[in-house]
């Protein structure tokens, strides 16, 4: 067995080729009928798959470069679907400074996508999930709780309108990977461990908790403006949404204090923004003061769901 | 775009990392319903995954290292089928020289294995398609035949006894993937053109004529002693179980023939065969010398079954 530059449960996996420099690969499969809400196109879903790919690059500091893609095609398919997913692919790509090079196609009873992504990091600035110490900062790259309603809205059909709906809904079928954010990051100094919200806020830090073997003390949650007047509109805990949601692609880090400044100038210069939500313990749970009380953060991740 | 250091279509993508290397890309898709016969069991039908994607990187010449897996499981798998499939691609892995890196799971409705396999290739000695000339001498790494007789034997039930039908059912089970030779054989500046038969030799040989604008003369087509006789038992051509059958990983190669005796001493060394067939012309056409007449060998490809 090689020697693992990157542990394995990471989210990539890193080959070492040599003169300081890793080799990043990542797979996902993206399956429609657990990944694609109604209401989100072709063209999106296959926007999705690479914007998933591309989130776990960020929370490395790695530049996704190539994209190879194998297709699993059920056979009431046309041309002009496969076009479409080629172009939401290729769109994804695009907008992250990768190019998709290659892949197959399969017939399969699902419509799905898996994607392979490869770029190279620098052995010294690939950020890892087990870097964070008792006293750094938690940090996040935006606020949480808009994909979590959207896809209530999408799925349950739960009341919002106008402007609150379109801005829930559209983070749902446009998500967008902190790859601006993950890659200014790197480059810092500052990030101890980083991972990306994907699996929920909640499942996140318990990830880099137990990579680390640390704990937090979480302060703040930010939740954003539109997901609380949601939760308040069908009367749902704004901070249930922002903690146990998922598909959301926020970057979750720890930084040392001493370079969070510069850090936060960094983010802030390039359109970004990083806010801090607590700090890292040695204990080793998650906790968040809330109405005066002390609460545990439990690890519940996020479920896909079903389309039925 | 990036520069394609190896043009869309063939088997694998490459990917400049600078120093005269390459990152050999390569993905392919098994699903069970089209891939995998009746009478494979999962760690075969895993092994065979890996199989399939080592086969094209012998083509190129190129030693594979990280694989990568994707997973589709339907929701009858357990635990231990999950395991069998494990224990398939690292075996494959293991006798090619490769490591099973990461991967991840999904539920969906077909059993389906994509793989994503990575490795590193010198610039100058990764063999294309596309480099056959008129004069060069068009060889194989082994016998065909076997794996057409072996599916006809799965799927219709074609008759055969004994030692033969072991023989013929083991290629389909049990394929090899010709990376010594590959490997052997781009270090010895002595192949211009190469891709393997995992479609069939006629579609081979009309890929490499395709992509290099020559055409061929084949003289001799090596049939399997084993597949002649279930031909003869059956009635069946076994020129056409040779040339138009499938899932064979032979290497299909052209070679420059003032180190045509070099090659073959060294993959004769290595305990391999390379067999010559024909000659490389300019006309852009197959054909073949068969019982007096010239034939044109069609590019008919092979198809994948269906079980039913």
């Amino acid at each position: 067995m090689p020697k693992m530059p990157i542990p394995f449960g990471d989210d990539v996996v890193a080959f070492d080729i040599g003169e300081g420099k890793l080799a990043i690969l990542k797979t996902d499969m993206l399956v429609a009928k657990t990944d694609v809400p109604e209401g989100m196109s072709l063209w999106q879903a296959a926007r999705k798959a690479v914007v998933m790919n591309v989130s776990d690059f960020a929370a490395k500091g790695v530049q996704p470069q190539a994209v190879l893609v194998s297709l699993g095609l059920p056979k009431g398919f046309r041309e002009k679907d496969i076009e479409e997913i080629g172009n939401g692919l290729n769109a994804g790509a695009r907008e992250y400074g990768a190019y998709i090079l290659g892949g197959d196609t399969a017939e399969a009873s699902d419509f799905l996508i898996s994607l392979f992504v490869f770029g190279i990091g620098e052995k010294s600035k690939v950020i890892l999930r087990s870097g964070a110490k008792p006293g750094d900062i938690v940090a996040v790259t935006g606020c949480f709780g808009k994909t979590a309603a959207g896809l209530k809205i999408l799925l349950s059909h739960s009341h919002a309108s106008g402007k609150i709906r379109e801005e829930l809904v559209n983070s749902v079928l446009m998500p967008q990977a902190r790859l601006k954010e993950g890659l200014l990051l790197s480059r810092s100094g500052a990030v101890s461990a980083a991972i990306d919200s994907s699996d929920g806020l909640a499942w996140s830090l318990h990830e880099i908790a137990k990579a680390s073997g640390v704990g937090f003390v979480i302060s703040h949650v930010p939740v954003a403006e539109e997901a609380e007047a949601f939760a308040k509109a069908n009367r749902l805990d704004p901070l249930h949404l922002a903690l146990y949601g998922g598909e959301e692609y926020e970057l979750v880090l720890t930084l040392k204090p001493t370079l969070w400044r510069r850090a936060e100038a960094m983010v802030k210069q390039a359109g970004g923004e990083l806010l801090q939500i607590g700090k890292t313990v040695s204990e080793q749970q998650i906790t968040m003061l809330f109405k005066g009380k002390r609460r545990v953060i439990k690890p519940i991740g996020y479920e896909h769901f079903r389309n039925t």
